[in-house]
C-alpha cells in the first residue's frame, strides 16, 4: 500500500488542538476556514500520494546523473511531476499575496509540506530549498533584486538554492575562501567552490538562483567577514528573462547513501556575477533567515520519512502471515496470523504512531507560533512567539530526526529480512531519513545552538514563558479525571525534570563551557520529550473533549498512552546524563580514544 | 587511518579479566598460554588489517554479479583473499584436531572472528556460516559424512551454508515447504526454494554444502515434519572429490542496503540428491545447533561494526579541524581545533567505546562458558556453563545488534556531513551493520526466545545462577575503594531493576502470555545493560589490579565510569517500559494502525 497523507490527523491537530479559527482575525487566518483548509488538505493529498509517491522509489533507483556539460539530469517523471506542482500552485500556498502568493497560515503550509516530504523527500528540497532562498530575499534584498527575483521564486518558475558549505569548512563558517570582488555596476565577481549543494542543479526550470555566502575583498576575517550574494545560473535580461548563462556551475555530483533523486553538487563558481542581498558582511546574520527556517524544514522531514515508513510498516505487518499469537490463533483459517498479533510488532507501531503524532503536534504548534509571531497585532504575542519560535527551532531539529530515524529504523525491523532487500521501502526511507540528522546543522550543533544560545538568550526569556505555560495548564487541569489525568501527571513530572536540568545548565555550564556541551545532547532529548508530554496532553485533552464513539478519538487516547508508557521513562535517563558532567568526557588526552 | 584490530584489548580481557590461563587444566586452554595467543591475535590482526580491511569498500562498491550459468562473480579479490586465509590456516584455529583442527579455545576464537567481521563483514560471512554449517554435520551426521565433509569444510577448502527461509516463512519455519522424496540408496531427492540464503553461491571454492531443511514426503506438519539435509553442489565422488553437478543453484541474487560482497542467494532444488543429517524430523532441533553458533556470531558482527565505525570516527574527530574548543583554542597555531575537543563529539566516541568494550566482554565472557561446558570435568560447571550459553544468546544477539548499530549511526554523525556520502566508511559500516538486528532471528524473535522459553528452562535455573553470581561478587567487593564502589553499586542497581523486571515477568507474563511479548524487548535490554554492569565491574577490578601509569589502564577506567554515567542510566527507562504491560498494546484493532 502506497503513502496516503494522514489528512485527518492534521485536521484533528489544526481545529481540534490548536483551533486556528480562534485566529480568524489575523491576516490568512481570515482566508482559511477550515472548511477551506480541509480541500486544501485532501488537494495535497491527492498530488502527494498519486504523483510523487510513486516516483519515491524511481528517484531512489536512478539518482541523477551529471552530464560533462555541466547539466544534470533529474530521475524520470520528476521534471514532470515538478510542472505539475507548479501549475497546480502549490508553491505559492504559504507565499505573501505580494509576490503572488495565497498568503495561508505557514501553520497550514507545514501539513504540505509534511505530506511533500513524505511522499518524496529527495523531490522536496527541491522547492523546500527553494522557499528558504526566497525567505533570505524578501527578508534582506533591495526592491529591485525582489521584485526580480521573488515572483518566479515564490511560483516556482525559478528554484533557488543555499550555498554555505566549502570543503574545509561546515559548521565553521567563519573559515569560508569564497571571494567576491566589486564590479564598477554594484556587483560583484565571484569565485570558489562550494559543496553539497542540494538542487545546485536540475533540469526543471528555466533558471537557478544560488544564494552563496562569499567574503568581500578586505572584509573582516572569521564570521564578521561574509556577505551573501544571489548569484543566479542565467542572468536576468532587461526583461526579467534568464539570459546570459552565468559562470556558476555544477562540477560534479556527491554519491550518498540516500536521497539520490534530489543532486548534491558540487559547485564552481568563477568570476560569476553575483549581486549582494542586504549590507556587505551581514551575511551570518542573513544565512541564518534561511537555516532557520530550514532547520525547521528539516524537523518535519524527520516526521515526514517516519510517518511513510510507519504506514509501510503497518501494511506489511498486517499482510505478513507468519507464526501464531500468543493467546491463541487470530486467523485460524489461514495457514498463520498475521503479524501485528503479536505484542512487540504492535510495540514498535504503536510507539512510533505517539512519537510522530507527538512530534507532529509540536511542530505544528510551533509553526504557529511562527504565525503569530508575524501577524499577531499584540506585542507581547510576538515577543512570546518569537521567543518560542527560536527556542523550539533546534529543539524539534534535533529530536525530531533523531526519533524519525529511529522510528525508520523500527519500520525495517517491523518488515524483517524483507526490509534489508531493497524490494521493500524500508530500505529507503532508513537510508534519506539519516541526512535529516546531519544537514542544516548536525544534531549536535542544534544542542549547542540550544544550551549556548537560546536558553540564555534575554535572560532565559523564552524557557521561562514555557514553563509558565505548562505550569499554568497543568494547574488549570488539577482536578483532571482519570482519563485526562496521567497525562497532565506526565507533563507534570517531565517538565520537573526540564527544569531540574536547566538549572543544572545554569549552575554548572557557566562555570565550565564542557558543561554545557556535556549535558547538550541529553538535554536537547528531554526538551524533546517534554514538548511531546505537552502535546499529549494538550492532544488527549482535545479528544476526550470529542466523540468517544469515534475510533480515530479512541486510538488517538490509546496512542497517548503508549507515549506515557513507552516514550516518557526515556526521560529520567536523559535527566541523569545531562547531569553527569564533563569531567569523564574530556578525561582522556585524544590518542587515548 | 584504516581498521587495526584492537589487540591490546583482546589481551587484556583473555588474561587479566577472564584469566584463561587458568583453565590450563582443560583441552585447548593447555596449547593456549598467552604468549602464544598473543602471537595468533598479531598474526590475525595483521592478515585482516592488510588483506581483509582494503577489500572491504571494494566489496560493498563491485557487490556480487550473478551471471545467466547460475554462477556468482565475488567483488574482485575477494578469491585471492579467502584463498590466503585457507592458506594460512584461519579456519582451522578453533576446530577440533580430530578434522584437522588446532583445537584453540573458543573464546580466543572468538576474537579471531570479531577482528575478521571487523575488517569486512561480507566476506567474513563465507567462512563464519561454513563455520555453523560445520557445526551441525559434526554435532549430527553420521560418521561416514563426517569424514566425507567435516575436513574439507574446516579448512575452509569447501563452503557452507545454512538454508532455512522460503519466500512465505522465515520465522515460523513450521511452514516449510521444500520437499524430500527417499531414494532407494538411501539419499533423497530435494525439491523447492529457498532465499536469502548467504554465500550459497560463489567462486572461491571447489564445492559448497548446503544445509537444507525439508519435509519428508509424509512427515508430519508444522516444525516436527522438518529434517536436515546435506545438499552438496557437486556431489562427491569415491575419492571424495567434487564430482556430478547436483540440481541444486543459485537462480538470483538478493538486492540489499548492505553486504554488497557477500552473495545473497535465491537458491532452487529440483530433485537435488541430499543426505539426511541426523534423524528425521529432528531438522528443527539441528538447526538451532547452527542457529546458536550464528547468533552468537551475529552479536559479535555488532560489536565488530561498531569498533570499525568507532575508529573510523576517531580517526575523523581527531583530522577535522572545524570550530574552537568551548575552553579556548587547542590548536592555536591552526585555522581550527580538530573536533575531538568537543565534549558532544566525545560523548558520542566515549560512549561508543563503553558498550563496545563492555559488550566484547559479556561475549568473550560467554564464549568462555562455551568451552567450559564443552570441555570441563566438573558436571555442575558444565551445567552452569551451558545454562549460561542458552540464557545469554538471544541478550548478545539482540543487546549488540542493537547497540552496535546505533554506535554506527553515531560513527556517522561524528562525520557530518562528509559520513553521508560514500568517500567515508560510515554509510558502509551503517548499511553493513543494519543486517545483524534482523537476521538468524530478528531480534524482536530473541527477545521472545529470551523471556519465552530461556527465563522459563529448568525452572528458571539459568537466571538463579545468574544473580546468585552477581550478588556473591557484589558481596566480595563490599569494601570496595571509592575507585571500585561505583562500578559495584551500578552493578548492584542494575541487578536488582533486572530482578525486579524478572519478578514482574514471573507473576504477569504467565497469566497473560501478552504480557511477556509487551516486556521482551524491553527486559532484553535491560539484561544487556545488566551484563555490561557485572562486564565493567570485572573489568575495572581487573584494571585497578593493574598498573596505574598505563595509558590503557587509564583509559580502560575512564571509559567504565562513562558506562555508569551515560549507559546504565537507561536501566530504569527499560525497566519502566519492561513491566508497563500488554493492555495499551493489544487496546486497538489491527485497522486503526
Amino acid at each position: 500500500m502506497a503513502y496516503q497523507a494522514p489528512v485527518r490527523d492534521y485536521a484533528f491537530l489544526l481545529r481540534d488542538v490548536l483551533r486556528i479559527e480562534s485566529h480568524a482575525n489575523l491576516p490568512g487566518f481570515a482566508d482559511a476556514p477550515m472548511d477551506l483548509v480541509e480541500q486544501i488538505l485532501d488537494g495535497a493529498a491527492q498530488f502527494t500520494g498519486e504523483v510523487l509517491a510513486p516516483l519515491n522509489k524511481v528517484g531512489d533507483e536512478h539518482g541523477c546523473k551529471w552530464n560533462p556539460d555541466n547539466t544534470v539530469t533529474t530521475p524520470p517523471g520528476f521534471k514532470a511531476a515538478y510542472d505539475q506542482m507548479v501549475e497546480n500552485g502549490w508553491p505559492l500556498l504559504g507565499v505573501d499575496p505580494q509576490w503572488g502568493g495565497q498568503g495561508m497560515p505557514y501553520v497550514v503550509n507545514l501539513a504540505v509540506s509534511e505530506m511533500l516530504s513524505s511522499s518524496n523527500m529527495a523531490f522536496a528540497m527541491y522547492p523546500g530549498l527553494t522557499h528558504g532562498a526566497y525567505k533570505a530575499i524578501e527578508a534582506a534584498a533591495s526592491d529591485e533584486l525582489k521584485a526580480l527575483y521573488l515572483p518566479k521564486m515564490a511560483s516556482g518558475e525559478w528554484s533557488g538554492t543555499m550555498n554555505l558549505t566549502e570543503p574545509h569548512c561546515g559548521t565553521d563558517l567563519g573559515m569560508l575562501r569564497t571571494k567576491a570582488v566589486p564590479n564598477d555596476d554594484g556587483s560583484y565577481r565571484i569565485s570558489g567552490q562550494k559543496i553539497w549543494i542540494s538542487g545546485g542543479e536540475q533540469d526543471f526550470t528555466s533558471n537557478i538562483v544560488h544564494l552563496v555566502l562569499a567574503r568581500i575583498e578586505g572584509a573582516p576575517a572569521g564570521v564578521k567577514g561574509i556577505s551573501l550574494f544571489i548569484v543566479p545560473k542565467h542572468i536576468p535580461n532587461a526583461a526579467g528573462e534568464p539570459g546570459e548563462r552565468n559562470n556558476a556551475k555544477c562540477a560534479g555530483l556527491e554519491e550518498k547513501m540516500g536521497i539520490h533523486g534530489n543532486a548534491t553538487c558540487v559547485m564552481a563558481y568563477d568570476d560569476a556575477k553575483g549581486w549582494l542581498v542586504g549590507e556587505a558582511n551581514s551575511g551570518l546574520k542573513l544565512m541564518f533567515v534561511m537555516m532557520n527556517e530550514a532547520r525547521l524544514g528539516v524537523g518535519l522531514q524527520g516526521i515526514a520519512q517516519a510517518e511513510a515508513a510507519y504506514q509501510a510498516a503497518v501494511a506489511f505487518a498486517k499482510d505478513r502471515l507468519q507464526g501464531r499469537s500468543l493467546t491463541g490463533p487470530k486467523n485460524p483459517e489461514g495457514p498463520a496470523d498475521p503479524i501485528i498479533v503479536h505484542p512487540d510488532v504492535r510495540r514498535m507501531l504503536l510507539e512510533s504512531k505517539a512519537i510522530i503524532e507527538g512530534g507532529r503536534a509540536f511542530l505544528f504548534w510551533t509553526g504557529l507560533n511562527a504565525d503569530l509571531q508575524a501577524n499577531h497585532p499584540d506585542e507581547a504575542v510576538r515577543t512570546k512567539a518569537g521567543d518560542y519560535m527560536a527556542l523550539m527551532t533546534p529543539v524539534l531539529k534535533g529530536y525530531l530526526t533523531d526519533r524519525g530515524f529511529d522510528i525508520c529504523s523500527m519500520a525495517m525491523q517491523t518488515h524483517g529480512g524483507s526490509g534489508f532487500t531493497e524490494h521493500f521501502p524500508a530500505s529507503q526511507y532508513l537510508r534519506d531519513s539519516r541526512i535529516a540528522m546531519i544537514y542544516e546543522g548536525a544534531n549536535g550543533v542544534q544542542a549547542l545552538d540550544l544550551v549556548g544560545r537560546k536558553l540564555a538568550a534575554n535572560g532565559g526569556r523564552a524557557i521561562m514563558s514555557f514553563f509558565a505555560e505548562v505550569d499554568g495548564f497543568v494547574g488549570e487541569n488539577a482536578g483532571a479525571d482519570e482519563m485526562l489525568k496521567p497525562f497532565i501527571d506526565g507533563l507534570a513530572d517531565a517538565k520537573a525534570k526540564l527544569q531540574d536540568a536547566t538549572m543544572w545548565l545554569m549552575q554548572n555550564g557557566i562555570a565550565n563551557p564542557d558543561n554545557a556541551g556535556a549535558a547538550s545532547t541529553p538535554y536537547l532529548h528531554l526538551f524533546g520529550v517534554t514538548g511531546l508530554a505537552y502535546m499529549w496532553a494538550l492532544m488527549a485533552k482535545a479528544a476526550l473533549a470529542g466523540d468517544q464513539n469515534d475510533a480515530f478519538i479512541q486510538t488517538k487516547l490509546v496512542t497517548g498512552r503508549c507515549f506515557l508508557e513507552r516514550v516518557l521513562p526515556d526521560a529520567a535517563a536523559h535527566l541523569a546524563k545531562a547531569k553527569a558532567g564533563s569531567a569523564t568526557l574530556m578525561a582522556l588526552p585524544a590518542e587515548a580514544f
